[in-house]
């Protein structure tokens, strides 16, 4: 099981750190990616190692796919890459799970037209237009994708993103 | 199972927020102490809601201890009933987890005599001069007491702590 984590400055840091430590925990190789491979930094200052940029990536590697919020989704949105990689793991029954500003990337690659879904606060009303079925919940799944809302939300989006996983094991 | 968490201002933040997501995720109850019941503020500046002060807690209700890093043990060492939590922990064989410079609590308590540990390079002297044997590892794991270094081994740290609640369901 390998696990690709893409994000950008001003991640919301316990989002990127809460999923990443987890899945190390679980003895998962990850990777985290962003634009260029420059170390990248959260909004609460936070430094992150990145292991690849995402040109790099061959999305066939990965069994998961995490999209962390802050502002680096706004930023990731406009990355053609990006909304391919979540196209590839959508199209093919991989799991993705994006929370907080997370979902947004998934909005700009058409991907939650008539999914249930949900999302931080702010980016509701998008989600909405995107043709989603919004939810103020702590975690929705639907399929393959996992979305939550905030930090707090944290535990129960990884209980979801493992019980997919086993699933599919 | 229920777990209590102590810290104060100037937590390191991932060393708080990890334990207690996880212990969430595990459905487990968790309280978090300080020396009052006011907000308490990480250094990177995550606020955390404080459920009882350390003068309202009864330990006997308590399976676990998580005592978390920065500069919050510095503080929390000069008050006898932390001190008086941790010893009844390790004296009732319930375990009791320690991170960066959270063993500092367990120095200052006279817990580490004699045992294997392991802490933030800073605290390290001070380790040994408590009379434990100080061992430069991601998790160091003594009969109930689990130790280690920083937040990039806090996969390793709970990892070793479910582990010991397994041993003793």
């Amino acid at each position: 099981m390998k696990a690709l984590i893409i994000s950008a400055d001003n991640f919301e840091d316990s989002e990127l750190l809460y999923p990443y430590y987890r899945l190390l925990e679980e003895n998962m190789e990850v990777d985290i990616a962003s634009i260029t491979k420059d170390k990248i930094r959260g909004k609460k200052g936070y430094e992150v190692e990145v292991d690849k940029s995402v040109g790099d990536i061959d999305p066939e590697e990965y069994d998961l796919l995490i999209l962390p919020g802050g502002k680096a989704p706004a930023r990731l949105r406009e990355e053609k890459k990006v909304l391919e990689i979540a196209a590839h793991f959508v199209k093919n029954n991989k799991p993705v799970a994006a929370i907080c500003h997370g979902p947004q990337i998934l909005i700009s690659a058409g991907l939650l037209k008539g999914k249930n879904a949900t999302c931080y606060t702010s980016v509701a009303a998008e989600i909405k237009e995107g043709g989603a079925n919004y939810d103020d919940r702590d975690v929705v799944v639907d399929g393959n994708i996992v979305t939550s809302r905030k930090p707090g939300d944290l535990p129960a989006f990884m209980r979801e993103i493992f019980k997919l996983l086993k699933k599919k094991q």
